[in-house]
């Protein structure tokens, strides 16, 4: 990424090896645009060619997360009509939301969510694909679509992914809210910080652990990951055998075993 | 339901939208016959057509949910025969208890159980399938099969659906019994009360939660959450959207929207 | 096991109804190379067949549990070529151990790991495939690979089936170690002891409960257990009810029921 994408409804600063995105709606809580979804879409896909970057954090401005759909958008495909051959308008509007959460959930990049405030409906989504989620103080979760008559079509099957049927079923259902203790025993979030001071020490910590592990072997041990319970078990071990026999033999894994056996920080962790 | 079914073994009363299920064999502990199976069957089956239903309670009489599978019907099973052609006399009392439990976990409405003092074996895998569970403070969960010579054959899978591979494995395998709270970590019962009184906040608090959640969109849910996992995730949020256009434009859609707009609550959640 | 197999890198003992293996390589805290992957498969396929046997212990020598691949085997990899037809060095040692795991992770005994001091790699991959896993206070976790160029091929799916995709992804990724205490609330290990007291009070205890259910009933068990999310739900709960059928007109059912109507202790509870 020589040049930042120019975005309307996201802030974009580079730093060491991660790529910060702020979401930058604060009137509207940071809703969930159409015109977000799509600018989400573009970074995250020119990201993933991008070598310099092996983290991506997302948080919100103004003390939000994300409070989910935007109203306005929903009102827009309520006067829009589906030409012919054409899908329903919110049959689009919400299929873009789930296939950028989708593209988000399998970036080869660590994605690390910094959640607080409203973190509802499609904003819930979005932390529920994130590979490091850390709550502040402030956070509210919740899935409310339920009480406004619709249902959470793109989201709900990731809460599930996230946290399991047993529990998704009681928080979607119902359409509760909770707060950052309880979304951190569940697993909507791996931390919860009880201040602002320790949601940053959290977030470098994290950035830390990211620049001490190989780009190549993180995103290969994360492609991995995703296909577990998806195919039989043999053929994915028999898969991640070969994967294995590739790295110890790459760059990273010479660069990795010399580290070691030399006692020194290998090259990658070495990056400002 | 115009009219409630007679049931020997039950006690239904209907009280706003939810219907009160009491088993009522306190003398064996609840035990679960036969035709305890058979009249839960039958009472599920026809609420799922009564749209005034939203919530089906599930509770024992006399201090117990259930203690599990009744010996009486064990011994009428050991002196049957099976005429030739037929199952087994063991195999179908088994497999009918599990076809009840499949229809409990898969029902349009929200199941909630609240759990008392034995909630063992059959009891526990009723207990698996409930969208929200509260266990009172006296309860005691377990699945004693295997220290009987037997296996929990219906129980177990809903055991692993529940709590996952990790806990289930010894749990079942040692036939251990534990109380509310080692239960509430677990996640066999969402929450677990200290008291009668905390116990009835809790349930009254879940039934206004269902009150507030408007009853198409509820049942969407809930079928859609159950189709994680047994599909490609691609295919599951292309008939999400689907399902998210219909519900948007139809007539809890269309209300919901209204009622936030106008700041009033919406028509499905002024029923007594 | 009339006689136990003879072990380089294993001690064996045999008391009661279970076999206790120590790994026993303490001055690489217990590395596991490619021989000690050859003996633990020999002797689980060993234990296989004998009825006397009903729980693995596994434990480490010198306060290590095992500290992961041994590096004397990844160098004699790097030096061997792949013969022609042959597979890559590195894929066979990899891929051996997998079917180690693989191998433990399905066995018809009961498999309980008393966790200690490093637990890592494939030490913790092992840990991840017992049915009762135990820490003692020294106990630390971690799948360190991906910081050293190389990736958790073989073990880091079983850490998904273990702990959930949502916990495995920020540990694996992030290269993480942790405590006891954390990897009992992710659901590594089912209990945490915090003196070396309480470890072997845990692990008295767990004996005790392996005595008291029947073995047959509980390597079914255990092998129905696997199946759930492999298989449908209904033909997987037709096979159960088959299983329970035979169960309980099988020798342990009738015992457990006579044992049961008149007070007494089944015959599988009486062994010393």
């Amino acid at each position: 990424m020589q040049t930042l994408p120019h975005c309307e409804t996201l802030l974009l600063v580079k730093q060491g090896p991660a790529l910060h995105i702020t979401i930058n709606r604060p009137d509207s809580r940071n809703a969930m645009s159409l015109q977000m979804v799509a600018e989400l879409a573009t970074v995250f896909a020119e990201v993933e060619s991008d070598t310099s970057i092996r983290a991506v954090v997302i948080r919100g401005s103004g003390g939000h997360f994300c409070a989910g759909g935007d109203i306005k958008d929903m009102a827009g495909a309520r006067n829009q009509k589906a030409g012919e051959g054409e899908a329903d308008p919110f049959y689009r509007l919400n299929r873009a939301f789930g296939q950028m959460i989708q593209q988000v959930n399998e970036s080869s990049k660590i994605v690390i969510a910094i959640t607080e405030g409203a973190v509802m409906g499609g904003g819930f989504g979005l932390a529920c694909v994130s590979d490091v989620a850390i709550a502040g103080p402030t956070a509210r979760f919740g899935v409310p679509e339920t009480s406004l008559g619709i249902i959470p079509a793109q989201i709900a099957p990731f809460v599930v992914e996230r946290i399991g049927l047993t529990q998704a079923r009681r928080l979607a259902l119902l359409g509760l809210r909770i707060g950052a203790e309880e979304a951190c025993a569940l697993g909507i979030v791996h931390q919860a910080a009880t201040s602002d001071e320790e949601l940053n020490d959290m977030l470098t910590q994290t950035l830390e652990r990211v620049r001490q592990c190989a780009p190549n072997a993180t995103a290969e041990t994360k492609a991995l990951l995703h296909r577990v319970g998806h195919e039989s078990m043999n053929g994915l071990l028999d898969s991640a055998a070969e994967k294995f026999a590739e790295a110890v033999q790459g760059n990273e894994g010479n660069e990795g075993t010399m580290a070691f056996m030399q006692k020194r920080t290998p090259a990658w962790a070495d990056t400002e």
